[in-house]
């Protein structure tokens, strides 16, 4: 059965591949249309997912991630309007060349055919991904939490009808009805109907999915940052900076989770960070030299080094050389966002150089890590692998390419 | 054990990626020397291999595989000056922007990492392999086939004692002397030290490696390629690049296994192509109607269809339009090289945008598609899947990207 979801999805893509953009943009905006027109419907649905979720009694936090008000269906429909407005990601032609024996080779932006996305909770994720995989011309198979079950349900049931009016086939859109978890294990082995797997959530589901699937799959998610704050850094700025990547959003992941100061400049910078830290309730976790100088610090063990905590709660240690923390970033960090705040442009060369993650900063907040901050526009998520794509991952990484050669005869 | 291993590697990568061109150059050109320099050992330690074989029952054409002439050894370092001098896939500036709020983010092309191979029989892979992963700065993990160990062995030996002569680790290169198959399992789970894994060989192989594994794989190697000749097709045009297709080299991924024909082009070109073919002692396995045109043609069952005889075999199949051909070549197609013979510019157009596979071709030879031939030098293989790279894998589909942005203070 989850197959022959596969074998449609497969088919969907044959034909989504050749639509226009202009196809692809009219179906998008229709998906919004749709969705904010059927809004009051869409919260009785909703309605029935919260109901549920307070009686299993899940936290208020969580409810409040499931819940759809009027103001976010109308925030989703007009993020499937911006993807509309963003460039055609297809038919890019990435490289051309003429060989000597006459042969013209072009490499052509193409879409990657299926997407599978395995996700938890906010239901406005089956829109956005829907959107973003459509744009690129990409079918997708969404496979959502249990707890977001009607408004999954509702919202994939209206995407498919916007698609059907627009002239494209429903089944580039389609949602894995699945209380049990066979139809995710089906997901992560599917060869033959799955081009890319992306697990979306939290650690446990992504860990989960990586070490499990044997299709293609994206790593994304997980946020270990690090600030480093240099020897010769300005205190004031890495206190605005570290402020800014922990308190700004706490629960994103490009939110800082460790700083490192060196030796050096912690007598002075330490205690002007902690102050603007805890100015604004943050929880320091320090070592034994981060305590002597912020009194207000609990003592970290070795569980606070490569924790994702998520909250307004951040580790802090001291350490020696730049070397020091480099290699505590490459044991501890997640290959996401680690930044350096120094005046030393040699510290910062050897920092930006030798740190192994998707992206890495000088004198800037990691928060910036973000396909809209980038400028590229929407995205689903951050890549920490290497493999296809690393950091944001947009429309232009929903994408693969072939290469298309011309001749006249030529034999080898 | 094969974890330590895999932590070797994974330091062995840190270093090797801050080293610089001029030294992997050099490592690379020792590499060769000392192959070539060790020629006579290498040729004895390649002689257990042999004995071993002809005892084990091996058939002659895996023999040939296996041995190692002065030529052949002599070729091995040629390959490894080439690569040499290949340019530098490292520290490219991909992409750069400067954002409103005055960030400067770089896009810039860095080592994947460590990059596991899983390969068979021809000992020639282990310099091969090893030389193209160093010169895109990777640490490799080389699993080659027991039959031919003892020559893996003693050019692992030598390309290691090379590296350590030219001032880098030795654990860039690691050879895994896995008798039993406990190595090749424990890599397919390695996700800590494992940045992309390449199964070479074999579909057997291939398939097992892509079916078991859960790090990010690359399905590189089957190729069933087609060749469809169009109602309006040069029937010489069609026969002389069917017959370069099959007979320059028939046991290569790119070599045509089945040719499709117009019902309207078949009582010209098929006859033609036909005796081209036979000339060449080439066996056609083809339907009803290419046996009623070409009487030396056996009867093809539904196995032919799609399959990878990598040999003087061709399948043969008469079809009633376009869409029929490219329906074939989606559904029995590895995904690898497909072309179309015709002097119709929107049948070539619907073609080349329709059939999905790395390569499309019109009016020229699936052979092609290598790395040389498109001017991009040597190649791990060519690639099958979406994800990552598709077609030729050369030194730049053995590179990641990180972002590198550089702020006076920016906090979001």
């Amino acid at each position: 059965m989850w197959n022959e979801m596969g074998a449609r999805a497969r088919e969907a893509a044959r034909q989504l591949a050749q639509t226009s953009d202009q196809e692809r943009i009219q179906a998008i905006c229709l998906m919004a249309d749709r969705l904010e027109c059927n809004s009051a419907s869409l919260m009785v649905a909703n309605s029935q997912d919260l109901q549920a979720a307070r009686q299993a009694g899940l936290d208020e936090a969580l409810i409040d991630r499931l819940h759809l008000s009027s103001t976010r269906i109308r925030a989703m429909a007009d993020g499937l309007r911006a993807l509309a407005g963003l460039p055609d990601p297809l038919n890019q032609v990435l490289e051309e060349v003429k060989r000597p024996n006459g042969l013209r080779i072009r490499k052509l932006s193409v879409p990657l055919g299926v997407i599978a996305l395995i996700y938890e909770s906010r239901p406005n994720v089956t829109a956005d991904a829907a959107g973003l995989c459509l744009r690129a011309g990409n079918a997708v198979i969404l496979r959502g939490g249990s707890e977001a079950r009607h408004s999954n349900l509702f919202i994939a049931a209206v995407l498919r009808a916007a698609l059907a009016e627009a002239g494209l086939m429903e089944d580039a859109v389609q949602l894995m009805d699945d209380p049990g978890r066979d139809g995710a294990r089906a997901l992560m082995g599917m060869h033959e109907h799955v081009d890319l797997l992306i697990p979306r959530g939290g650690k446990g589901l992504i860990d989960q999915v990586v070490r499990q699937a044997t299709v293609p799959v994206l790593r994304t998610g997980e946020g270990i940052c690090h600030i480093y704050v240099d020897r010769q850094a300005d205190p004031g700025m890495a206190a605005d900076i570290i402020h800014n990547a922990k308190v700004s959003r706490c629960a994103v992941c490009n939110a800082v989770e460790c700083m490192l100061i060196h030796r050096d400049a912690a007598n002075t910078a330490l205690p002007l960070i902690a102050a603007k830290l805890l100015d604004s309730s943050v929880t320091i976790r320090g070592d034994a030299a981060t305590q002597a100088l912020v009194p207000q610090a609990q003592a970290a063990d070795e569980g606070d080094w490569g924790r994702e905590y998520l909250s307004l709660t951040i580790a802090s240690r001291v350490v020696d050389s730049l070397e020091e923390a480099i290699a505590h970033i490459n044991r501890y960090g997640s290959g996401h966002s680690e930044a350096i705040i120094t005046n030393d442009q040699a510290a910062a060369r050897r920092f930006l150089s030798q740190v192994d993650a998707a992206v890495v900063y000088h004198n800037a907040s990691t928060r910036f890590t973000d396909g809209g901050e980038f400028g590229f526009g929407a995205e689903m998520g951050i890549s920490t692998q290497k493999l296809h794509a690393r950091g944001p991952v947009g429309l232009r990484e929903l994408t693969s390419y072939k290469y298309v050669i011309e001749g006249e005869g030529q034999t080898r």
